[in-house]
């Protein structure tokens, strides 16, 4: 191998990295470092910038634990993670799109009937989400699961929270056998992102506004159809046109319309006001 | 701002990172997204990918600490921080190139008269280093000082040994009136990154070798001049042609001579076979 000039550096370093063992390893080495090169090069990268941005990805690592994951959190503000998202998840035009999984799943939720009140007793104003879940041919998918999650009232997720050792705001419900399904639950909030590692230091040095609009995650995995992320946001909520993660999408925007105390969706009735949305899930066949 | 599409994700992305409140810091990010989302759509990173990478970026950052810098190390091995250095110091085509600093320099390294023994006794074949600096017109720069520094017969820098309280294998030299200087030292050996963390594990999934060549550091910051950051290596030494860091250069290969028990550059003798190389620091005007 040829000793380093100005004007070979790049093709050295991807000749070296060409020699990965594995193909892809090989492929996604080597244009990683062309965009890295080219990037600095654009740029004109100072000394004391890469050194910033040394120390700023050190920082970033050290951050990040099981409870908190600052690099995906960094992905997302960029528009990664959307990104990756969408490249991954070419549905057909009828079916529900994906959005973003978050870092705050958690595998194993309890089961849940239809109707059941997943917030249990947490404060915020009910909220039923109805609807059906069918293939791209509008036949229902009986016995479908969603999967359901979402933050309480302050914006904090389970996952965030080291005192709670039961499922919160989180369970698994089974559509009927006609295809429809029943969430109660409370209404989400907006919230911001952590503002106190170094993601938030970098966004606080821009206009971007740092807040996630409300919404509510579903997941829906069933044999035979493409693996369903999604989320559903509340028309009109704050932050819906800023998402700081890129998560909105127009079709997964969806009314929550308030009822006065009386009869609700599930067939029960309460005694003060509560929120209603109804939003039909559409599978896409697995390619 | 628009909901996010399949199509306008990377202009709102491009739009967003604008809006840092400093220009450069705006031109960077934008930069960064740009190149980011193209490596992201050229390779169609796959979700598992990425999950895989935000770990590996966790689990580098984690390993970064006062003693070890993953994150730069990660940049050597691309090829980035030999880069860097190249974008930055542009000196004439007479003068010394530049080539990386490496994690291990130590400010404030003991002043040394010339031919004082900086190894000060630990094992190793005796070398002198001898030559001179002058600026690009071959004019002699008096009282300039040349700070030397070097990894030890087992590779290891001063930097990296908890239990070394004095200054070791390094020193800050000044050359004489004339120009010329005389380092001794012993001769420095060829040695491993560290293979224990991200990077290396990275590494050891390729045919790259994770050798550096023997060399030794110096650094040249006088007033007029540019400031240069540089090595010598030796002419011969194993690894010379696959530096892992990038660092060899042609212009920077010298010859250590072998040399019989007997007087010694530095005027003085002895009994025993040495090592002498030569080399003349030429300094850029500083821009």
């Amino acid at each position: 191998m040829d000793h380093v000039t100005d004007s070979n550096l790049t093709d050295l370093a991807l000749q070296r990295w060409a020699t990965a063992h594995s193909p892809r390893l090989a492929e996604l080495m080597t244009a990683l470092v062309r965009h890295v090169h080219a990037f600095a090069r654009e740029v004109e990268l100072t000394e004391q910038e890469w050194a910033t941005a040394m120390e700023w990805l050190a920082a970033t690592g050290r951050a990040s634990d099981d409870k908190r994951q600052e690099f995906i959190l960094a992905s997302d503000v960029i528009g990664l993670s959307t990104l990756v998202v969408q490249l991954n998840n070419r549905f057909s035009a009828q079916a529900t799109p994906a959005t973003v999984l978050g870092p705050f799943h958690i595998e194993g939720s309890p089961p849940a009937e239809s109707g059941t009140d997943m917030s249990q007793g947490l404060p915020g104003m009910p909220l039923f989400l109805t609807g059906t879940v069918t293939d791209t041919s509008g036949a229902p998918v009986p016995r479908a699961v969603l999967d359901v999650w979402q933050a309480d009232a302050e914006g904090y997720y389970e996952a965030q929270l080291d005192e709670v050792d039961e499922a919160r705001l989180r369970a698994r419900y089974r559509t009927r056998s006609d295809g429809t399904y029943c969430v109660r639950t409370i209404a989400p909030l907006g919230y911001s992102i952590p503002m106190d590692g170094p993601v938030g230091t970098l966004v606080a040095n821009t206009e971007i506004s740092p807040y996630r609009p409300a919404h509510i995650h579903v997941l829906i995995d069933e044999p035979g159809y493409a693996r369903l992320v999604t989320h559903l946001f509340q028309a009109g909520s704050q932050y819906l046109d800023t998402d700081v993660v890129f998560g909105t999408r127009s079709e997964l925007v969806v009314d929550f319309t308030e009822h006065p105390a009386g009869p609700t969706p599930d067939g029960g009735h309460l005694d003060r006001p509560y929120l209603h949305a109804s939003y039909d899930f559409v599978l896409d066949p697995e390619h």
